[in-house]
């Protein structure tokens, strides 16, 4: 990248060749997959402890296998507390993953700005009313809460997995937040072709 | 549209050929302009005298010509309070204008998430701190915050604009709210392109 | 009026006789039969399309004929909203007008403070709850909202005249207090006569 | 008192006849001065000695001599911070008391909805600040904020009159909110007369 | 006292000798029980009749007899609202009294920092609920607060209790906030002996 | 421990003996070292994955060593952002932690109280407010608050170790709330007894 670009976070952002191996590795796997590698990445690659942490917490989250929320699901919950935090980063880079998951070029930009507006199920809306109470007031939970979401057959695990999501992007999006980190210029726009095509 | 399109208001919404001619004329030249209607004159249609003094409104603001403010400028205090109003039609259409207004694909995502992320400048970044003050709580404005603006080269005749512009859309965002108004699909993408092709 | 008066306005305030016609005449209109100009026609006038636009869709609103609210239940809108965002210039002059439209002496007072305390059908409070959450939290207003307002006879087009009164003062409220807006001295006693004369 | 009056409280109002001497020699003396009895005496008289140490710390406080604030800023601070606290009772009885002690029609009503715009000095104006921050959220103060308040001339002994006139509305507001007590008709037009003769 | 103790007020703190006879003897009286004497006496004291009335006040709500409320319950009140005030003399002195009185070592802690986790019964946590509406928004007391409580068994004369404990202790976290009244060291220990034990 | 004792979570929690070897050696050493299991182990412990992620995150910031912060200091982060979202279990835990590690029987009850009223010095205050802000609005930093902290002497890396802090507890009090998850009993006393030798 060239000198000029604006800063991807307010903290020092190390080389990737300078990085422990394992870290290393793991980043250029997704370089190649996505073919850019996401800022967050780099963003905490100086402390590699806590990035190696953060990557496990988020894989053990996102991408756990036998959920009963699907992976659109999760990544809904992603966008919409995001959205609710005012988290530049992970509105922007999940709003991309979530359209490509789902297939819906209009979704992250509804549940980012207002999920009662959203093109979602009733089920989804009671998941993401969870979600919200978590990342904007998890003191005030009660019973009742829990009992409407087993009303639209989610169980405990599946709440766990609400829960979980909304309380580790509460840590995602203040970091995020803290460094003022900046999203890749691709997420913006991946996933809204088949919306351009559409458009014409 | 075929009928199973999801509706684009709580509200009835007329046929543009039963709209008195005023009325129908001003939104087919839209149409004629732009590729299709916004539902925001469709929504507000079943009221004519209303949709007549809105448009009113919207033009003496947001066209006036000699304004201090930039075109570019106004629409970035429309995205930025109506993201803070978590107002969904005016964020997806008026980011639309925005981005092809100022030529850049990522602002208006970056103002409806957090305008202090967004690639502006400083005098822009309190151009916007003064709007969301009136959007969020104008009975808190004093004279330190017209200083700050005078500092940094806004007139009377520019406050003013920043000022009604978010109170103008104080106004549009509850509309859109109490009706649950539908952006159209287009706008989502619009003015996106640019960047596609940066990206590659 | 002499030049110690306090100023009605951050802004410049156009003498009567230097406008246009059209609002000359309206304004002068309005001061014939209320014995004073509102201060809100003087700072405005500096803009005349928008005073214009303004005045169009307040009637559109306000004088509306046909309404299933009466013209004293949309002041009461007014004023608990405008109560509720803390605005002086919309507090006193449609205290005024509801005093008078109402012939209730301290509604007013009650509405600008508190709604659940005023003397007020069970109907109009939830009128009023409705307007308030159109007033605070537009974002947040669900299929229960409505279906309440429903509940207490109240059709889509009374619904729909309740959303956009609280919008459209959402939007005066904010201008007035922008511009930092001085009630005429005379709104606030009209209309308290009748319980001066009950008090003896 | 004829039966089909609204409550003055939601709580059981004893005969004045019935109260223990003390108390109905007080509230007679008040009556014989005022011509009416102000409802917060007869709501309180369920509880004698709540009312008994009600009215001391009242007096205490409203009635202190060498005070360095005038009465009528001390009626200042209890009129704006019973507006913040949305108190009926306290912003229409403590109003009225506001507009004859300091013989300004206009004061009560703009405090009550924004001290921001009221007739009021700079000094009067950062004694509000700091009573509010006492009214909404006391446990915020700083250094600074006493520090403010010294740079405009108040002593040690007038920021403690500011912080426990403050203190004793936010309990005052409180009783009447739940009691739902409801002022005198009588006290919503007092003092408001010199302005009737004005608007003439 | 040593002089290097950290203050216990931002007023001055008289002598306990040059009080007036009535106050030296209630605060000596308190500290042969005790074994010290809590600082809110000696912060009030140079205000004799706000400290007076102040005892009076307290005493008639916290020493009533034959209350429907336990004296603990009364306790739970002060210390769940002072919690919610982030009033930490309130909360520490408090909180040692009602570990004593309920002979809970865990209780008070629960309470101040989130009462729906306490260890208390489902009509203790409607009883809480209706505080902390007192404490935080006592304007929106609506009949259904006032059900809720009957359902559960509290009579006019509790919910009195309940309503004026909440906003007494209004007062009071506001005047021990403008203070900065220092909890003596002694309350923070005392009442969790039992539960030291239990730990071994 | 007894069955009638009251549940530590809402969810699952296993038997250590059933854990993967790994996570069970873990937690039988804090046993040995702290005298009980703290519950957070047992709460977490039905989704290995994420308790390994959790505790290596947890030690990456709060063992860390050569922390321009103190572990004191970095206790007092969680203790007053834990208080900030009224998460029960964070405050009384890490208050144990931070009463032993600063051998000060009172700061944990101070800063989960009111962090302004707490004995730490003026800069370790300054750390806190950025820890607050991050806890509360993270997107509401600006230059300026970074800004005050170099001011203090904070390098970019204790800034990071504040941020960071805050963010991590903002998942686990989120995580804690969810659960309902219950403090050990042990916890409430710890570090207590200095203080009770003192108080005698």
């Amino acid at each position: 990248m060239p000198n000029n670009d604006p800063p991807i976070s307010r903290f020092p952002v190390p080389d990737i060749d300078s990085l422990p191996e394992d870290l290393r590795e793991k980043i250029l796997a997704v370089q190649e997959k996505l073919g850019f590698v996401p800022n967050v990445f780099l963003a905490l690659a100086h402390r590699p402890d806590e990035l190696r942490a953060f990557m496990a917490y988020h894989d053990a989250l996102m991408l756990r296998e036998n959920s009963g929320l699907s992976k659109g699901e999760r990544e809904m919950i992603v966008v919409a507390t995001s959205g609710a935090n005012n988290c530049l980063y992970c509105v922007v880079a999940h709003g991309a993953i979530l359209r490509i998951v789902e297939k819906k070029p209009l979704l992250a930009d509804q549940l980012a700005v207002n999920y009662l507006k959203a093109d979602i199920t009733e089920r989804q809306s009671a998941m993401l009313d969870f979600a919200i109470t978590v990342c904007e007031d998890s003191a005030s939970l009660v019973d009742d809460d829990y009992e409407l979401l087993r009303e639209y057959g989610f169980t405990d695990d599946d709440i766990w997995d609400i829960g979980a999501i909304a309380a580790f992007f509460a840590l995602s999006n203040r970091i995020a937040n803290v460094a003022s980190m900046r999203p890749n210029d691709e997420f913006y726009s991946m996933g809204r072709a088949p919306r351009l095509s559409v458009a014409k």
